[in-house]
C-alpha cells in the first residue's frame, strides 16, 4: 500500500513535472520568436525610421478621411459614396510623396474622363431602346480590350498605368450600372467630391507631414552607390597586394580589416537599375522642393547611374582576384604593386569627391587633382611594366598582376565617365560652383611628383623616362594600350 | 473692273491654294503620325502576339461579368454589390496566372479575414454608446499602422503586400460604414459573392484560354540570358582576333557580321534581375502545369540567374577590349589567338548546349565535352603563354591580349559554376536524362586532340609540354594561376 501510494505520487510527480517542463520550453520557444520578430522589428525601424512616420501618416490621413462618416452633417452630405475617400486614400497613399502624386492625379483624371465618357455612353444607350445592353457590353468590352493592350507601352506603363486602369474601372462601373442618367450624375458627382476629399488628404499629409521625395532618395541612392564603389577601390589595393606595412603607402595599407566589411557592399550597385528607375519615374511627378527645381535633371541620374553600374560590373570582375592566393609574390608583383595601389586610392577618391559634391550639390572641382594622380599612376604602372624584363617561366606567374593592372585601367576609365556625367548633371541642374577648392586643388597636384620618385626603386634606369610619361599623362590622359 | 477681277480671283486661288497646301500638309502629318503609331501598334504585338490576347481576355472576363448586372433575375439577386464583380476583374486580372492567383487569393482571403474582424469591432462598438467613434476611429488607426508598417517586411512584400493593403481597405470600408451588425452581414454577403464570382471568372480565363505561365516565362528567360552570353562568346573570338579566314578556325570567323548584331545581347542580361525575382514569386503561386510540378524549384532559377549576371559582367570587361583597335597584330597576338578563340567557341557552346537541355527539360550531358575541351584550350594557352620570350619593350604590346586571356579563364570558370548549378536544378526538378547523348560525349572528347596539334605552329620545342599539360588539364581543370 505504501508502494503504491510512493508509486503514485513519484508518478504524479513526474506527469507534473514533464508538464512544467513542456510548458517551460513552450514559453521559452515562444519568447524566443517573440524577441526574433521585435528584433526584426526594431532592425525595420532602425534602417529606415521614415516608414515608421509613414506607417502613422497613412493611419492619420485615413483616420481623418473617416470623419466624412462620423460628422453627422458631414455623412448626410455625402451618403454612403464617403466610402470612396476611404477607399481612395488605402489606395493611393504610397511611400513617396512622387508615388502619392502619380497614383493621387492618375486617379483623379482617369475617373473624371472615364466617368464623362461613361454617361455620354449610358445617354446613347438610352435611346437604342432594346440594343441597350449590347451597346454597353459592346463597349465595355472594346474599351477594356483596347486599354489592356495600351498599357504594354513602355511609355504608358511608366507613368500612366494606373490611370489606364482608373479609366477601364470606372468606365466599366458607370456603364454597368446602367440606372437613369439624372441618377448617376448626382452619385458621380457624390463620388468625385469624396474621391477628391481622400486624394487632397493623402497628398497634403504626404507632402506636408515628413515628406519622403523620390527624387532626394534618387539623389542618394546615386551618391551611395559611388561611395560604395570607392570604398572598394580603396580597400581592394591594401587586399590584394598584401604588402608590409612599412612598403605599403600609408592611407591604403591602414585600416583594410574594416575596409574587408565593405568590399562586398559594391555587389548592389550592380543590380541597383529597377531601383533607380521607378524613383526617377515617380520624382517626375514631384514639385519643386528644397534645392530640387521642378525640372531638375532626373534622366541625367539615370545615365549617370548606368555608367556607375558599368564601372561595378569591372570591379565585380576585379574581386575575382581577391579569392585567389598568391603565395610567393614575385618580384614583378611587388613592382606594380606601389602604381596599382594608387591607381586604387585615386580612383577611390575621386569617386568619394564626386559623391560628396553631389551630395553639398556642388559642382565637383578637387576631384581633378585625383584624376590626374591616377593617370600618373597609371603611367607609373605602363613604366614599371616596361622595366620588367620576364623570362618565359615568369610571365605566367605575371599574368594575374597583369590582368589586375587592366582592369584598374579600365576602372579609372569608367571613374572619368562618371566624372563627366557628373559634370553634365551639375551643369544641367545649375549646381553652385564651390569656391574655396581652387587651392586644395593645386596642392593635389603638386602630390603627383613624390609619387614618381617613389618608382625609382624598381630601375634606376627608367627614372628619366618614368619622368617624361608623367608630364605626358596629365595632358594627353595616357593610359595603359 | 477687268484687272480688278483678275487680282481677286488671283487672291482667291492663291488663297485656296494656300488653304488647300495647308490642308494636304495637315493630313500628310496626320498620315504620318497615324502610320508611326500603327507601326508601334503592330511591333507591340509581333514582339509578343500574347499580349493582344491578353487584352481579349481581359475585355471578355470584364463583359462576362457585367452580365451580372444585364441579365435582370441576377440583377436583382446581388443588388448594387455586383459592381464589386466589375471592381474585381479589373484589379485583379494580371498577364500571368500567377498574377492573377497571387492576386485574386490574396484578395479573398483578405476580404473575408479583414470583414469578420470588421464586424466584430463594430460589434464591439455598439456596446459602447458614445464612444463608439472614438473606439472604431482608434481601431482604424491602430490597424493601418500595424498594416502599413508590416508591409515593410520583405517576405510580406514579395507575396502578400496586396493582401495587406486589402485587409486594411476592408476593415476601413466595414468599420466605418458604421450601421446595424445585420445589415452589414447582409451587405458582406452580397459583396463577398460578387467578389468571388469576379476571381472566379478571373481565374477561369486566365487558367483555361491561352493561359501565360510566370513559371515557363522565367525557364526561358534563363535558357534566353544563357544563349544571349553564348552568342557574344562565340561572336567576339573572331571579333578580336580579327584572322584572316584561312587561319581562323572554321566555326568561329564565319559569319561574323550576322555575329556583331548579338554582340550587344548581352547588356539585357546584367539588369534582368528584377524580372526574374517577379516572376519567381508569381510562379510560387502557380499550380502544375505541364511539365512543371506544384513545387517546381523557382528558387533555384534565381541561382543560376545570379550567376549568369556574374558572368554577364565579366563579358562586360571583355567587351570593353572590342573597342580598342589593334593595328599592329603582334607575334604573341596571334600566337593566343587560336586558343583564345577556342575558350570563347567552347564555352559559348557549353552555355548553348546547357541552355537547349534546359529548354527541352533534360538532364544536360553533352556539355561536358566542351567544358573539357575548353580546359585544354586553358591548357594550351598557358603553354604559348610560357612558350612566348618577350622582351620588356613587347610586354606592353601583350598587354590587352594577356588581360582578354585571364577575362576568358574567369568566364569559363563561371560557364562551368553555371553548368553544376543547371545540374542541381535538373537534379532538383527531376528532368529526364537525355539517352542518346552518350556517343556525342565520347565523340567530343576525342576532338580535344587535333586542337593540341595546331599549337605545334608556335614553337615546335613546346609540343611535348603541352600535351602533357593537356592530359592532366582534363582530369585535374587546370585554368591560368
Amino acid at each position: 500500500m505504501a508502494a503504491m501510494e510512493i508509486d503514485s505520487t513519484t508518478c504524479e510527480h513526474g506527469l507534473m513535472g514533464r508538464l512544467f517542463h513542456w510548458a517551460k520550453a513552450l514559453s521559452g520557444k515562444i519568447r524566443t520568436n517573440m524577441e526574433v520578430l521585435i528584433e526584426r522589428i526594431m532592425k525595420l525601424a532602425r534602417d529606415d525610421p521614415r516608414r515608421v512616420v509613414h506607417s502613422f501618416k497613412v493611419a492619420l490621413a485615413l483616420t481623418f478621411v473617416s470623419l466624412i462618416y462620423y460628422v453627422r452633417p458631414l455623412y448626410d452630405g455625402f451618403g454612403v459614396a464617403g466610402i470612396w475617400a476611404v477607399l481612395t486614400v488605402v489606395v493611393i497613399f504610397e511611400f513617396t510623396v512622387g508615388g502619392t502624386l502619380y497614383k493621387g492625379l492618375n486617379r483623379g483624371i482617369a475617373t473624371f474622363s472615364a466617368g464623362g465618357l461613361g454617361l455620354g455612353a449610358i445617354y446613347i444607350a438610352s435611346h437604342l431602346g432594346e440594343a441597350e445592353p449590347v451597346f454597353l457590353g459592346f463597349m465595355v468590352f472594346l474599351l477594356a480590350a483596347v486599354s489592356t493592350f495600351i498599357r504594354f507601352f513602355p511609355h504608358i506603363k511608366r507613368r500612366y498605368d494606373y490611370g489606364v486602369l482608373i479609366f477601364i474601372l470606372t468606365f466599366s462601373m458607370v456603364a454597368v450600372s446602367g440606372s437613369r442618367v439624372e441618377k448617376i450624375i448626382e452619385l458621380a458627382n457624390q463620388r468625385l467630391v469624396t474621391i477628391i476629399i481622400g486624394g487632397a488628404a493623402c497628398m497634403v499629409v504626404s507632402i506636408f507631414l515628413c515628406p519622403v521625395w523620390a527624387g532626394e532618395d534618387l539623389h542618394k541612392l546615386v551618391a551611395l552607390n559611388m561611395e560604395k564603389l570607392a570604398n572598394f577601390l580603396e580597400g581592394f589595393g591594401g587586399e590584394y597586394f598584401k604588402l608590409d606595412e612599412e612598403e605599403s603607402s600609408g592611407e591604403a595599407g591602414v585600416c583594410s580589416k574594416d575596409k574587408l566589411l565593405f568590399l562586398n557592399g559594391y555587389k548592389s550597385v550592380l543590380n541597383s537599375k529597377a531601383s533607380e528607375e521607378s524613383l526617377a519615374n515617380l520624382a517626375w511627378w514631384e514639385p519643386g522642393h528644397g534645392r530640387f527645381r521642378f525640372s531638375h535633371p532626373w534622366k541625367q541620374y539615370l545615365e549617370t547611374g548606368g555608367l556607375i553600374r558599368q564601372c561595378a560590373c569591372h570591379i565585380e570582375a576585379l574581386s575575382g582576384h581577391l579569392n585567389t592566393d598568391i603565395e610567393v609574390q614575385s618580384e614583378f608583383h611587388k613592382r606594380i604593386a606601389e602604381p596599382c595601389m594608387k591607381v586604387c586610392s585615386e580612383s577611390g577618391k575621386a569617386l568619394k569627391e564626386l559623391a560628396s559634391s553631389l551630395r553639398a550639390m556642388k559642382r565637383p572641382s578637387s576631384f581633378s587633382a585625383h584624376i590626374q594622380n591616377c593617370k600618373a599612376a597609371i603611367a607609373d604602372l605602363r613604366a614599371a611594366l616596361e622595366a620588367s624584363s620576364p623570362d618565359s617561366a615568369n610571365l605566367v606567374e605575371m599574368i594575374p598582376s597583369i590582368a589586375v593592372g587592366s582592369l584598374l585601367c579600365d576602372i579609372s576609365k569608367c571613374v572619368e565617365k562618371i566624372s563627366e556625367s557628373i559634370h553634365e548633371l551639375s551643369d544641367k541642374a545649375n549646381f553652385e560652383s564651390a569656391k574655396s577648392t581652387q587651392s586644395s586643388h593645386i596642392i593635389h597636384r603638386g602630390s603627383v611628383k613624390p609619387l614618381t620618385g617613389d618608382t625609382r626603386h624598381g630601375n634606376d634606369d627608367n627614372y628619366v623616362h618614368v619622368v617624361v610619361i608623367n608630364v605626358n599623362s596629365t595632358s594627353s590622359g595616357a593610359s595603359l594600350p
